[in-house]
């Protein structure tokens, strides 16, 4: 429980606004991530100049106690920077860069000063690293679980944006990265909180994180792509794409969807690193299904034809081809390596059936 | 209890979403509110041309179930066109007109599909009356209570924005329309809402809402000042804008705080109508203490010259003088009718030491 001097009342919202400030950096209209920017935090709404010839993008995500993460494995500084990467992803997955982010917290009594100091560190870091500012927001109490939602704003050259729409029949289906890493490192987690809260151990039982650091880490500190969006936009011409927040198999369905396509994935392709191939084997899991059906991933999905391909492989060697786009008729499927082809289902946790399950769960 | 049929989980998220883009329209790009949309609900962010020659203005807000609103007498769709006010306003309150907004919603399993449905038709009232168009968002469980999160974006001429700052010693401090009738709205409510609770009519209380009417419209359908800011932007010079979204007090304090000056508001001036009087007198309060601290008003509070106010009153007699601004020495005083004099506390409602307390507390 917090204590008399930690808990949020003893300050007031004004007070609480002032510390965020502080944190986020409240910057003056500048140079660098702050150019343009007229008015941050301190007024009824933030005011910015938009880049002359830009498109202006805008997303929100929600990420809500008990769906999408769990605070006894959680800490509040991961926190704040996953709920940042999920908004930057999105403004990455069509095309642009990002600018301005506004940030929006529901607060339970349990969440103290030093808990909101912490979250908002996360975010100070995620600006510093993707180079946007945190302009606005609002903070309530909440007399539920903590949720937390995010405004990111970006911009686009808008001959550069590039839709979900637009996937051709022929045309590669391509990942970038790797995937399955942070739902198995997920199932480490509550692995470790069942052992734990389960006793079993007399109450000595500590949990042994070490050997699972990468999926933790990718778990815990996603990674938007938007490192490859300049390369994307330069160098090669993609059809379509979207950003892996929901699963893969999920994500192709998107895509055939808005393109009135089909695809087919390839087992032999999906890109899994050894500490998922490690963790699915401790579970009996297949790690392609964490592929496919593993969310917050951040990694970029998209479609190009085999000639761009051929000019991407000359820049990055970070992106797998996983399948390829067919016509519609056939659906959507999959193809084990031992050449047996079925239906690929959406898959994906849905958030509505398993509320509490701790499955993060970050469709559009 | 809501039945299997409808239950969200039973058409899942990409259903939900659907039915919701068919409510609020996803405008294709084209006239009207829609013009400059490149495009809406339907891919990873939205997509805008910003007007050449515009400043961009963004607004979030959060309307937490048990913190900002009560189920048990607030319709879905009354609170469909409620949680979008608080942006509207914001854009008003800089000077400013709204284009797109975004709507989160937190989804606990009690809500249904037809409640999600009424939710957004109130959206879709909003959107029609402020010609603005809701373009993405997103829809999650909750393990708590509903939460609903906006997004507002709108545009401003540079040389038009308003801020909390420029208030200048000898200002008249105006409100425009009326104060106090919201909270008394809410007052009433509750205390139907006790009676029906307790029983005490053997189960057969029926509320007799009919003479608070005016009452609880301005509660469930506050209307956002966007009527005022033609006439504000380009017949008058007006210093420094704020809207009443946590009680007249609270503003105030914002506009002395970031203009550097002191105000004293005058008890003899407070714009309070007979509604509000008849219900304070009910519940045995001072009107006056509705105007000055109740919340979710939405009228404009804004300091401006003699010379400017005398050429608003040639357009409008919507406004009042509540107050004039003085110098910081003296701080925010309170003239009471009979000449006394007292320091005005920001007030207004704490929601972090009253979650729970229905009252809806809107500070930004």
């Amino acid at each position: 429980m917090p204590s008399r001097e930690t808990e949020i009342s003893s300050i007031g919202e004004f007070e609480l606004i002032e510390r965020i400030r502080q944190i986020v950096g409240d910057a003056p209209p500048g140079a660098g991530p702050s150019q343009g920017l007229v008015l941050g935090i301190s007024d009824d709404a933030a005011v910015y100049r938009p880049t002359p010839g830009k498109v202006q993008l805008l997303s929100t995500d929600t990420f809500a106690e008990g769906i999408h993460f769990d605070l006894t494995f959680t800490s509040m500084k991961h926190l704040g920077w996953k709920v940042m990467t999920a908004g930057l992803s999105d403004i990455a997955a069509m095309g642009g860069v990002p600018r301005f982010a506004t940030v929006a917290i529901s607060l339970p009594g349990k969440v103290t000063i030093p808990m909101v100091e912490e979250l908002y560190a996360g975010i100070a870091a995620s600006m510093k690293a993707y180079a946007y500012v945190v302009v606005g927001g609002d903070t309530t109490g909440s007399a539920g679980n903590l949720t937390i939602t995010v405004s990111t704003t970006g911009e686009a050259d808008e001959r550069h944006l590039i839709f979900r729409k637009g996937a051709v029949e022929g045309d590669y289906l391509c990942v970038s990265g790797h995937l399955g890493s942070s739902v198995a490192g997920l199932k480490v987690l509550q692995r470790e909180k069942e052992r734990f809260l389960s006793g079993k151990d007399g109450g000595t039982f500590t949990p042994n994180l070490e050997p699972y650091a990468p999926a933790l880490e990718r778990h815990f500190l996603p990674k938007p792509r938007t490192d490859l969006i300049a390369l994307i936009n330069d160098k090669v011409r993609v059809n379509a794409m979207i950003d892996v927040s929901d699963g893969l198999a999920s994500e192709v369905h998107h895509i055939c969807r808005e393109s009135g396509v089909g695809a087919a994935v390839y087992e032999r392709n999906l890109p899994v690193v050894a500490i998922t191939q490690k963790i699915a084997s401790e579970f009996g899991d297949a790690p392609t299904d964490y592929a496919l059906f593993g969310g917050e991933e951040y990694e970029l999905l998209f479609t190009l034809s085999d000639g761009e391909y051929a000019k991407l492989e000359e820049f990055t060697d970070d992106v797998s081809v996983v399948g390829r786009i067919v016509e519609k008729e056939q659906g959507v499927t999959y193809e084990r390596e031992d050449g047996n082809r079925t239906p690929l289902e959406p898959g994906g946790w849905n958030h509505f059936s398993n509320a509490g399950a701790k499955h993060d769960d970050r469709p559009r």
